[in-house]
């Protein structure tokens, strides 16, 4: 677990950065530990633009040092920045705390999902549809990462990301709160199109490959399913998240 | 463009093998020109339930083998396969002329996709909710490659790909027959949730960078906007994409 703890999380891309610091005024710490750019980045408007703003420091580097911190191929636009390590989670109670159950806040709760790129999109699917928070498993299940960051947009930084150790434990916290919870499955037996979200509500996403862990789906007061053509069953995991979230958000603007 | 018409084309996985043999079942030409499995591969029963129905025969090779073809990294699964270059599209003329306009089909057009991820995912999203044909631009879009196949889980074996050379004159074409042709963006003055798809419709998604291109977007009947927070204002495209498919299939189950 320390090691876990003591691992260096970088973000890279300008939209990610831009965000990152975007949510200082919003009132949260500043997550930038220390900031490295290109010489070409540091020419460029947008970004001295928010170094300026934000009275960052940075080091110039070369392309291939970012590489080397974030790693081959990935579009980091020669912006990389190390992250404070207290700045990518937030504790359960204090989110809990700031729900206002009488709005029927949106929670989405991640289970052993593999795919950085899933946990990435359904985090930016979450706050454009007005989510409250996502909470993710301790266990087998992709954690903030520079890859989900990225792909993320910097969309981390825009909502509350909480770590929850027993996903049955805190299912039953939050029915004893007054939500519904919902376990998206393929096999589910209400249809998303038919459910009326008028309750606090928290919609549970498994794994990729095998869907939710059957205790876990057992706990969920209902089985959702996305209605879909008999030639394909199933949508990729971020794809039908976002559905779900899509199909709430219609009845929930406010 | 003669070498890309050559270029080799490989699928990998169980899934993308499974989809792309069940194809040959509602009438398409057999699209395995040459079958690789690992010795640990050709001991599966899935897969050689598959190969005995289909009557294929194949080569053991290592599991490095297939990385060269494929790539590594990449969750092949101890299977690859070499496609027959005629499988992959469909001719534009073939794929109006089946279709039944009364029946108000969708058609998903792509134009200057760059990432596979999306692409891939598009295709998945669009099989199951009941599209009838995904047109792709021919320049700066990312065609139909062993990542595209892998993300859209074979998909692309379900449904009609058709390479088009210039988007606004194909638009043309296709408002022509009696389609309305929506343009998504997140500039749009129409929202989602307010459109009635009752008409044969195109669904126009435009690159992950900049959206659509000007001229195409002015070719569109409707400029549709998916309403979001205030604090993300886009989604991933293969989210956007699938989310207004989403709404189109809601209006339209049979």
């Amino acid at each position: 677990m320390s090691s876990i703890m003591a691992e260096k999380i970088y973000l890279y891309g300008k939209n990610p950065l831009h965000e990152a610091l975007l949510s200082t005024k919003r009132g949260a710490p500043m997550p930038i530990e220390k900031l490295y750019l290109t010489r070409q980045a540091s020419e460029d408007p947008k970004i001295m633009s928010d170094v300026q703003t934000y009275k960052l420091k940075y080091d110039i580097v070369t392309y291939s040092e970012i590489e080397s911190f974030v790693g081959q191929n990935t579009v980091h636009q020669g912006v990389c920045a190390l992250l404070s390590d207290k700045v990518l989670y937030t504790p359960f109670e204090e989110v809990i705390s700031r729900l206002d159950l009488t709005k029927n806040p949106l929670l989405i709760l991640l289970d052993e999902l593999q795919d950085p790129h899933n946990v990435g999109a359904i985090i930016r699917s979450a706050v454009a549809f007005g989510a409250s928070a996502i909470l993710i498993g301790e266990h087998d299940q992709t954690q903030i990462t520079s890859t989900v960051i990225k792909t993320a947009s910097g969309m981390n930084f825009a909502i509350p990301i909480v770590k929850i150790g027993n996903i049955n434990t805190t299912l039953k916290k939050l029915k004893d709160e007054g939500f519904w919870t919902y376990g998206l499955t393929g096999e589910g037996d209400t249809e998303l199109h038919t459910v009326k979200f008028d309750s606090p509500t928290v919609l549970v996403i498994g794994s990729e490959g095998n869907g939710i862990r059957a205790k876990t789906l057992e706990a969920c007061d209902f089985k959702l399913s996305i209605k879909t053509s008999e030639l394909c069953e199933s949508l990729n995991a971020s794809n039908a998240t976002t559905v779900a979230m899509y199909e709430w958000r219609k009845q929930n603007i406010n």
